[in-house]
């Protein structure tokens, strides 16, 4: 660090992302993309896009703003588009919380909120899973924080019911509750349908996991429209051309393609049970993910010996060395060819 | 503004980017844009990426930060690569002031730096040009501000030399002096080579202007290894995974024609003397840009009134509705072509 950066930074630790090694071809199962290559028509829109890069991007993201609304039915103003949903949530960090208003997600969930929260100034309170890992909705009711909740969330792949996300909404009128559906299309239900019952709900979605755009960053959030003129303020005041425009003809060329994310995700779901069962089989416990990726522990081996013995042997894993979960591995869903080089490679090392 | 807005937003103005009206084919001469297409390298590169969109780009950008450091002779701890140079420069706002050390910039400038200073809580010290808008540099000497200046000055056009860039250094021991070097390209020279001399300075880039990929938001900063680390523990901590994968080839592929940009650069050297000089036959006012802009004012029209009478006439430029420069307006150089289309615009609303 320089003699020059702020001291509200000095203890500020980043997140780490999964690793991304360049040494040699992994079968990368650590960071919950897509095994889908993007369809040609995505390639050709960002092909077309490229050729007119010396104009700026639409900083109003108008085309897909209105397609996005028009895919989830809801207006134009209740969307915002980002830079991937690390920087909608971000920016909900900055608008809705502060030195007054803390955070708090549960503390065994996406490892960027505590990081967001300290880069912004704001207390974060981590509020344990209940043993089993999932959440105890009770813990949230009344809290008069800002709440994050992954749905389903990571890196346990466990959902909650729209029901049991009306109860949170209901009982936190005064604070905004962000739902973090990343991950939502594997096998959990989008609460994109109570915006209009809740002004303090805020859906947060990416283009990264079911649709194949890890690499195109694009990210967009749902909700009231002023709670999304907040997130704008937010935007226009830090980098309004936040999305190059090669990524907004990807994104909207990737939502002519509904049918096929949709059978993507049938397909990964489908080898999700399939590489579940074949792991308990091999002794291992798991969470009932609902996600691209299962969380899952085994007797036999810890956490980080799996992780570094699977890397070993050119299979990639994510490992998070944090006391409740550190003998657990999360290993995303990839092709049929993939999960059974994982499972074999899991037997090897047995 | 919802209720949930922190009240310390309450009064952020954001950034007003340039119109991108969609309405019909303006010859665009208002965001400072290159009016050259990428070269067909660029634009295959860009589509090769997209084949892989599915996979997360390289956080580290380490292909990207290696060619930039072999094209500007420094090493690659000496570059980050961001979402746009708004982006770096945003990151220098939060990382090197806070409530304690305040900001300056010309008051006449970037009408972005009073934003970045505001969204992140930090005063803003606006110093005043001289009646010819030249920076007085003795107002910068011993100010225990971080201090921004774009050089060339946007929108006067008008640079310093690194002469007095390097007297602002030495005179600033303990902050950081950040040369926004945009526009360095079409005249002024760059402060990159002064990286190893002085620990306090930061020089940042984009791709947006000469190297025409706007549309792509590529931005980079250059400096000492600590400053990039600090600029690097910011990015870590809000979005690590900025610059898309389509972007970063792109890039790559764009510093491989660093002949036809310097080419490029000539073309608009050329284009803007022959617009001044057709200007000031009309009686125009210039400020004597080094950028690829013009910023003119007549005695017989005022700034506003002709940016609104070009426009009704499909010519799109940029008026700034601030006391001291209103009678201006900022006209981007383009092909011949167009600017061609401009004078004659003008000359037929005088």
């Amino acid at each position: 660090m320089s003699k020059f950066l702020s001291s509200k930074f000095s203890a500020l630790t980043p997140y780490t992302p999964g690793e991304q090694p360049q040494d040699m071809k992994y079968v990368k199962l650590n960071t919950n993309e897509s095994p889908f290559a993007p369809e040609q028509n995505v390639i050709e829109a960002a092909k077309a896009a490229a050729g007119s890069l010396n104009l700026y991007s639409d900083p109003e993201c108008k085309k897909l703003v209105a397609k996005l609304a028009e895919t989830y039915g809801v207006k134009n103003e209740n969307i915002i588009v980002t830079n991937g949903s690390d920087e909608v949530l971000n920016f909900a960090f900055m608008a809705f919380c502060d030195k007054d208003k803390g955070a708090a997600a549960p503390d065994i969930s996406y490892g960027f909120y505590p990081v967001f929260a300290a880069v912004n100034g704001v207390a974060f309170e981590g509020i344990p899973l209940k043993e089993d890992f999932s959440i105890d909705i009770t813990d949230y009711l009344g809290l008069n924080k800002t709440i994050f909740i992954a749905n389903p969330n990571a890196p346990t792949g466990i959902a909650l019911t729209l029901d049991q996300i009306e109860q949170i909404l209901k009982a936190n009128e005064n604070n905004i509750v962000v739902i973090d559906e990343a991950y939502v299309d594997f096998g959990a239900n989008s609460a994109v349908k109570l915006i209009e019952k809740y002004d303090n709900l805020l859906v947060t979605m990416t283009f990264s996991k079911s649709r194949s755009l890890a690499g195109g960053r694009l990210g967009f959030g749902i909700a009231s429209k002023e709670i999304i003129r907040d997130l704008n303020t937010i935007r226009y005041s830090t980098n309004p051309y936040n999305v190059n425009s090669m990524t907004l003809a990807a994104g909207l060329a990737t939502l002519d393609n509904e049918e096929k994310v949709r059978k993507n995700c049938e397909t990964i779901i489908k080898n999700r049970e399939y590489t579940a069962a074949a792991l308990k089989n091999l002794g291992f416990t798991l969470t009932d993910s609902k996600a691209n990726f299962i969380f899952a522990k085994s007797d036999k081996i810890g956490g980080e010996e799996l992780y570094l013995k699977l890397k070993e042997r050119g299979v990639l894993v994510r490992h998070f060395n944090s006391p409740r979960i550190k003998d657990f591995v999360r290993i995303t869903i990839g092709t049929k060819k993939q999960m059974d080089i994982l499972i074999k490679t899991v037997e090897e090392i047995l």
